[in-house]
């Protein structure tokens, strides 16, 4: 039997082990830099890849992430199984429901959304296939077909990123934006799987099978498939131990569906999208099932795969900056044209209308996704394949600004984004409430260019006309000072306990002192909000008394953030 | 750089596809007959490996589980993930402060148990090897020195399971057995280290190098690196997203201490053992990350492991009942003797002190892991493999019955071991409570040979001394009945609510009947128990009325088990 040698499994453990906390690391930055993690986990592989890591130790890099045998295989093996799983999780968030109650709009939009990028693309591709980085030899058509293809998806996944951090995903705007979507991704895929089987990937199946298979299996996947697990779920839940039982049928039932449209000769990848859509839309399948593969699949296997991406190209050899714009024109223009359109003869105003386009604009992972296949194919050059990632990233990029701007929204504000190490008091050592306001007012002015007299003047006011102790132990003294230009947030823990006139009678023992400007744009009120239903989870009510510093703190309260 | 083709994606997705619905399939069915659930995961490789799959369809056969090629590595390199994985899973289950408190009687078993059975077996290996399916031309020693250790070693993970079916988990013996065990683990993959490092499968590293380096590996993996994690958790769970932090953090230290490991010549997953032991230390790895991690681990890649035991070796045709025979006696007594020898010496009474023996003589899943690693190694032949894990089955099967029976021990009831479909009544049609009563009573005497009135006075009699409506709307009327042997139980649902003088004045909306037989060895107490802390969950309470029917009933309550 094939097994690996000692010296590949040392290499495949520790390439895992680096492009994951590689990935893990630049991912959470470009996040905390409000840009999408995808970014910074391509960005990990760039480094450990020939670009950088590969240029500076060829040795070391042909060790630790090979090209050619065994565990370079098995690292293929291992990618290949990572993106079909995250497929499944993308599959899992299409709502099929949404897309038949928005659906006039959707449709409209994703038709119209489709069809001019891809008109575009296609035309481009056809007469003039030497701006697009067409290399002789490789059959026109299906070129031709796979780069109006790209220019036309959307991610949806990243979509639906991008629409809960502006706080939009379940307003009309965004469901009819992520209906779009979800109507475009199937689309684009079924073309795709149109365009392997006219290479023949599938080897002895005639093509015309391969497409009337591909069609009967999609709809069914959408129909008679979901509402056999609908009935299936209880049947699972009821006679097996839980989780184990779903999670068990989710991931053989994906494993076994992406090898049944790789066998016809579509990708694994459609496959296991399919089965996720099929899965997620039974109410049967518990959130915490969904958490559970959702958060393995999102901080394991899909940081594998994006950092897999940076292993395979030469980033700054093969960057040609004509042919990336060329594309980055003809993605975007045709993309928010066709969608604006679209949405325009659904109905919409235009100021929505160009907001859909605008959000449907996203390639992100769908983009990446497809560029690799095409990659290893042979459908595309290296050149083509780096200007993709980049115009994946760059409309991933400007997808949230843009519909942020045009909206004027923002993202909704977190109290401990407010809080420091100075302003984190433990304990108050205070026994009344005016004592309490002055040490919390007396941290405050240490931070801003305040005196502890205006501010504690200013919130004892607010507390005059009435109590700002809300219960469960806790407080929220807060007040409006012209001199702010940014919201300031105070917490501090009382172990005693301070009576604070709460409507339960409990005294506080968390005081938080918001600080906010004149016009603060509702940054008040959202703080408020956010404290107080951070504190309404017990397990965070009943710990907070035991951190012994700001960083416990913090994590502490970050973790509420998972429910 | 070398990737997969078409056919092997499509062969590998399948054969794990199909594994894994074998292997949870069967691993559920052991379970539901009180067997340890890798039974089943094994017998579900054996079914598609060359026993049987393999026998009947030769071709299908090669061609879904190849043992050549590209497939055959990736599978390797998958199968050895998981592995690693399961190890981490295995060493978060470790308590380090367990060990230290029931330190002496446990250090006293730990030491006699290792110590009796590691001589019996290398005097056999050593002076009788062919007893022992010794094959000439193996290096001698360290054949001997491994069938020593194999014969010496207890299944930390099954022994925690058998002591929480039995519900001693917690027990001061339960916390000996454990930490003897730990202690066994340790030391037994401590001289599995050094066999390897003599086999020399580290190419370049001189034998002494490797031991040292391991001592002092271990001895850090256990003092200073649990002490930096214990201070890291706090700011990784302050500074990133969660969980993706944490489960980040986990994997890629498992990977890169498993990495490790496998390159100064002992295997992988004593890396990554000691990787979960240093992490499971710290307080501040959440109950939940914990949770995600051990549900992905041990119903995905646990599974896909065993179940790829049973593809290497034809079980049916490498089967040697004498050789079985001899190492399962050898084990067994070997074990059992030391352990409880040691455990008199620390002070116990000799019952205890064997049920300590019973407990450690459970090999499980380290006896196989380590015979998988020495036929890889060409240590063993595929008769001694076979009869290894055989062995590994039957101690894994014996131990918990053997200790049930000497301590006089049981499993804790559930309520819905009692409930049918036919004792489930949805809705209730009466108003009052002695309409209820005389409905749920029409209900139980359709299942036991017991006419309704006598039911029916016999719970109503009980009802006037006290009423059983127990609030949150749930009501536990009961009854014992001479003429019962077994307990039965009757729930009913009524969707108006009918009044059962509850403390909390709330109409009771289910009612669960219990009859259980005048000697019914706590079961009343235990049912009643397990009854009210189900119905605590407010998500099964707020769930409960919509149920349709009994499958859906049976799938909420199991729901509440994973909890």
């Amino acid at each position: 039997m094939s097994a690996l040698t000692h010296n590949e499994i040392t290499a495949l453990l520790l390439a895992l082990g680096l492009l994951l906390a590689s990935a893990r690391i630049l991912g959470e930055t470009a996040q905390r830099l409000n840009l999408p993690s995808v970014l910074g986990e391509i960005l990990a592989g760039i480094l450990w890849g020939p670009t950088i890591f590969g240029a500076l130790a060829p040795e070391w890099s042909a060790f630790i992430f090979p090209a050619q045998g065994g565990g370079a295989l098995a690292f293929d093996g291992l990618t290949t199984l990572a993106i079909a799983l995250f497929l499944l999780v993308a599959g899992l968030e299409v709502d099929l429901t949404t897309v038949w109650r928005q659906g006039r709009v959707a449709l409209w939009v994703a038709i119209a959304g489709m069809i001019l990028p891809f008109s575009i693309g296609f035309s481009v591709a056809w007469w003039s296939p030497e701006w697009l980085g067409y290399q002789p030899g490789v059959p026109h058509l299906p070129f031709a077909l796979f780069m109006a293809t790209i220019l036309s998806i959307s991610a949806l996944p990243i979509i639906a990123k991008i629409l809960m951090d502006l706080n939009i995903y379940r307003s009309d705007l965004g469901v009819t934006i992520i209906a779009a979507a979800v109507f475009n991704d199937l689309l684009g895929w079924l073309v795709f799987a149109m365009i392997l089987g006219m290479l023949g990937v599938n080897q002895g199946i005639p093509l015309a099978h391969t497409l009337w298979i591909t069609l009967v299996f999609t709809a069914s996947m959408l129909t008679v498939v979901p509402w056999c697990i609908h009935r299936l779920l209880p049947w699972i839940q009821a006679h097996t131990s839980w989780p184990g039982g779903v999670l068990g049928f989710a991931f053989s039932f994906c494993l076994m569906t992406a090898a049944f449209t790789e066998w016809i000769g579509v990708h694994a990848i459609f496959g296991s999208f399919l089965a996720g859509v099929a899965l997620g839309h039974s109410s049967h399948l518990r959130e915490r099932t969904r958490a559970t593969i959702d958060q393995f699949v999102s901080f394991i296997f899909a940081p594998l795969f994006f950092a897999s991406i940076g292993l395979k190209v030469n980033f700054s050899e093969q960057f040609d900056l004509v042919l990336t714009l060329t594309i980055l024109l003809l993605a975007v223009t045709g993309k928010v044209i066709g969608s604006a359109c679209g949405g325009r003869l659904g109905g919409l105003v235009w100021r929505d209308a160009f907001a859909v386009g605008f959000g449907m604009s996203a390639q992100g992972t769908m983009g990446i996704i497809l560029g690799v296949l095409a990659l290893q194919m042979g459908l595309i050059s290296h050149q083509v394949f780096v200007a993709l990632v980049v115009v994946a990233l760059v409309t991933s990029l400007m997808s949230g600004p843009l519909l942020q701007r045009l909206l004027g929204l923002r993202k909704a504000r977190r109290f401990c984004a407010h809080v420091g190490a100075k302003t984190f008091i433990n304990p108050l050592t205070a026994y009344s409430k005016d004592g309490i306001i002055m040490e919390l007012a007396t941290a405050a002015a240490e931070v801003v260019d305040v005196d502890v007299a205006t501010i504690s003047h200013a919130v004892r006011q607010r507390e005059r006309l009435m109590s700002t102790g809300i219960g469960r132990g806790l407080a929220v003294p807060h007040a409006r000072l012209p001199e702010l230009t940014e919201p300031v947030v105070v917490v501090g823990l009382s172990h005693g306990g301070v009576d604070f006139d709460s409507p339960d009678g409990l005294p506080a023992q968390v005081i938080c002192l918001i600080l906010t400007p004149v016009q603060d744009d509702g940054a008040q009120l959202e703080i408020l909000a956010d404290i107080a239903s951070t504190f309404k989870i017990k397990e965070i009510r009943e710990k907070v008394g035991g951190v012994s510093n700001f960083t416990e703190f913090l994590a502490l309260v970050r973790s509420g953030q998972g429910r």
